[in-house]
């Protein structure tokens, strides 16, 4: 609960985007501060909003045959040093553990920042032929990653993830569970979350480490930057040949297996927060809502009548929903402004004035419109009103995604987009050098490469975007300014 | 899965109890080792259990208002420090973070082995008048313990469980929930794991670092010996006091607030495996089973309907059960063993032969008892049985540990009964210096101490069973050999 002195004033948005998020996490219920530097705490409202991601990726998850198990945290160094791009990707990075109590242990051990090499060592130990394959397991598990900078969500130094891995007999095979995947997280964020996403590769620059392909989705939060929010890797045989994950195959002989990894964290929250969020707090889509419909009482010491309603209503749409009552006696502003900035999709206020019609107020968080309704009419309304709610949230952020994407096909172009905080599209053949010039110069960097059949323009090559480059190309990378 | 070749013979219980267990906990897709010393990997069918111990526990929480956060799982050295009780109860079993990649910390940071002084670091920041109180949260999450000897699910360095951790105004309050949640924990085993405890309080040697009172549920394995399978603490003030969480009082003075703490682990596997377990394998109590029915084509290549009528019924039990369907073309003895060791407590069995009656097999995994029915009450049969299951395995259970529950009077009867590998009741009214003594020549440790409403005998007070000691008392206490 958000005590009524915490309830503090909100930067709006359009003054200072940092300022509204930092303002709308600390007072949303969301977060506190651990007592280490860039440590978090996620309190019930976020947590909440994790464990629904969970419980219903979950579900798809299990639909899919995938099967949950759990891995060590802690991995040995020289488990770890068997994967030299990996550990390289990683190394700055790594939590160390070197002593229990007072004694020093005879090997270093890392908090896992992912799991690939235990996957790996769990892999080369459970599979012996081709009848083992394939073998998809997923963990729902925290993670430890060293970041020098870190913001709430978006880049904490522990987080929580699902970390998905499997291991294949072909290539083909693998390959195409990476995109499956991919394409299951952009439509669980578009169903759950009400985010719309653009589906892509990663260029060499940004591609997982210890990865041949690194498909990401990748989202637009309303200051016009991008958010990486799920990623899906072809590890094709790097792992399986250092840490020797064979099989017998078909014709008797011996094969590396092909291996796939992926995973959405609770960066996702993040994305949510600023995908949806305004200048009264954020704005949770209802299915993933801890919360979703605050009954309030208002003046109840006006009219008893007022708290038997409220709570009798309270108790009849929680057969349906996730409910709070509050009855508290604070005063109704208080109260109103408390449900809207921990995000609660919809409000009902029961008040006196309104029951001596018999009715109650409903009063949506997204659009903050308010209508009276009849008591009796107040559940059926609701389910209705969280079905448009959830809606026009994907609508509006779909719309924004759309308007403030922007095709370009020369560099002055390119800069002023850029400028102007929106997503651009643009060919562009060139790599990691040039992709480092082009952040330097403009402070975009390549989100992702977009998959042939997003292509629009599918006639004729075009000239790449790098002005020092002479060649035309039909590879379209999407850039922003990015989290 | 479990592979052909893996399926080993089990060894017998009555032979050797240990490396019965070893053989099953191998054997019955629940662990493989990591790879580092004592570490463990929870496969599907043990994380399977777990996820539906937290999915029911968590609901049961819900109902109750205990609201999930989620906190940072590194503990600074100084933090920790402030409370000199509790670092001393764990400090040689700290896995200690020094390093970042090569960069030496300013200071150490521990693994959390439990979180009081993170939830004492937030409670402490988020409270500040008695309108804040009471304050109770739970986390799941993981904990490492560096223990010198481990053995999976019942004593392993990292495990999986839930904290909950509470403030209150007052030690009236704070008291009641201790024992609210140790009795919400013997109903919860009862209930879904199938297993009888005892409920009692822990003797001044055997409570937790930090707490006042330590309640327990004591659990009674197959061998006799006990199991600690939950706790629940009353800490007092002595965190409150340590880290400072005062709160402003009614009457508009200071106070610290009283505090408790109560988890269940992943221990709770192993004392499901030990209580219900049997020379075949495991056996799942249909409530937490990951696979409730098992349903097997036999001799599918005979008759083709085999694969349709097993089919079709697997998808018909899926609508109320979590079933596995068996198409493999493994042998019919391999496939029903598999099923047996992995403690799927019902398996379908689909044949030829039974199929030409229109009927097919069910085989219970508690009685290994079978019985034909027709294929259309195959569902209504499937209902029943899981649910005569579900209990049978708690009488039985509740039947042994009633038998093997023995009251003494002397010590020489207490040698005895401890010897046969019995829980023994006696009077006893020593503190640990000859708990300790009773150990060594016994091998029995105290259990718990007796709740006043357990104690059968209240008339007269008993000659304590300690021989060296010629005080009566009414204090009747609990030792066995434990794990």
């Amino acid at each position: 609960m958000t005590n009524q002195k915490e309830l503090k004033k909100i930067t709006p948005m359009e003054q200072d985007f940092a300022k509204w998020y930092t303002d709308v996490v600390k007072n949303g219920n969301l977060i506190a501060y651990g007592p280490t530097k860039g440590s978090l705490i996620f309190k019930p409202n976020s947590y909440g909003i994790w464990e629904l991601i969970q419980e219903n990726l979950n579900k798809i998850f299990k639909k899919k045959g995938i099967q949950n198990v759990y891995l060590p945290l802690l991995i040995p160094e020289s488990l770890f040093n068997l994967e030299k791009e990996h550990i390289d990707g990683f190394n700055p990075e790594l939590a160390t553990v070197t002593h229990v109590g007072d004694r020093e242990l005879n090997e270093k051990l890392f908090i896992r920042p992912t799991s690939e090499v235990m996957f790996a060592d769990l892999f080369k130990n459970s599979i012996n032929s081709y009848n083992d394959l394939p073998l998809v397991y997923n963990q729902w598990a925290n993670v430890v990653r060293w970041e020098k900078t870190t913001n709430p969500f978006l880049r904490s130094r522990e987080f929580l993830w699902q970390e998905g891995h499997s291991c294949h007999e072909t290539s083909l095979e693998a390959r195409d569970l990476v995109r499956v995947m991919i394409k299951l997280y952009a439509k669980f964020m578009k169903n759950y979350l009400a985010i719309p996403t653009i589906i892509g590769k990663k260029t060499h620059k940004e591609k997982f480490a210890g990865a041949l392909t690194t498909y990401t989705v990748e989202a637009m939060m309303k200051d016009g930057k991008a958010l990486q929010s799920g990623t899906s890797h072809y590890l094709a045989q790097n792992f399986a040949k250092a840490y020797k994950i064979s099989f017998k195959n078909k014709d008797n002989g011996d094969s590396f297996v092909y291996q796939t990894s992926w995973g959405v964290t609770t960066r996702l929250i993040g994305a949510l927060i600023m995908t949806h969020g305004d200048n009264r707090g954020i704005i949770i889509p209802p299915k993933v809502a801890p919360v979703q419909i605050d009954v309030l009482e208002l003046f109840a010491n006006k009219d008893p009548k007022v708290a038997k309603v409220a709570k009798t209503l309270a108790t009849d749409l929680s057969r349906l929903f996730r409910v709070n009552l509050d009855s508290t006696n604070k005063n109704p502003g208080f109260k109103a402004s408390n449900s809207e900035i921990q995000g609660v999709p919809l409000r009902v206020e029961v008040g006196p004035r309104d029951l001596a019609n018999n009715q109650v107020q409903l009063i949506r968080r997204d659009t903050l419109e308010k209508e009276l309704v009849d008591i009796n009419l107040a559940k059926k309304r609701a389910i209705e009103l969280l079905d448009e709610i959830q809606e026009n949230l994907y609508f509006q952020a779909e719309k924004r995604l759309k308007e403030r994407t922007k095709h370009v096909d020369n560099y002055e172009d390119f800069k002023q987009e850029i400028a102007n905080q929106n997503f651009v599209v643009a060919p562009f053949c060139c790599s990691d050098d040039i992709e480092e010039k082009i952040k330097e110069e403009t402070g975009a960097s390549t989100r992702c490469v977009l998959l042939k059949n997003q292509v629009m323009d599918k006639k004729a090559p075009k000239r790449c975007i790098n002005p020092g480059c002479e060649r035309t190309t039909r590879r379209y990378v999407v850039f922003a300014k990015a989290y």
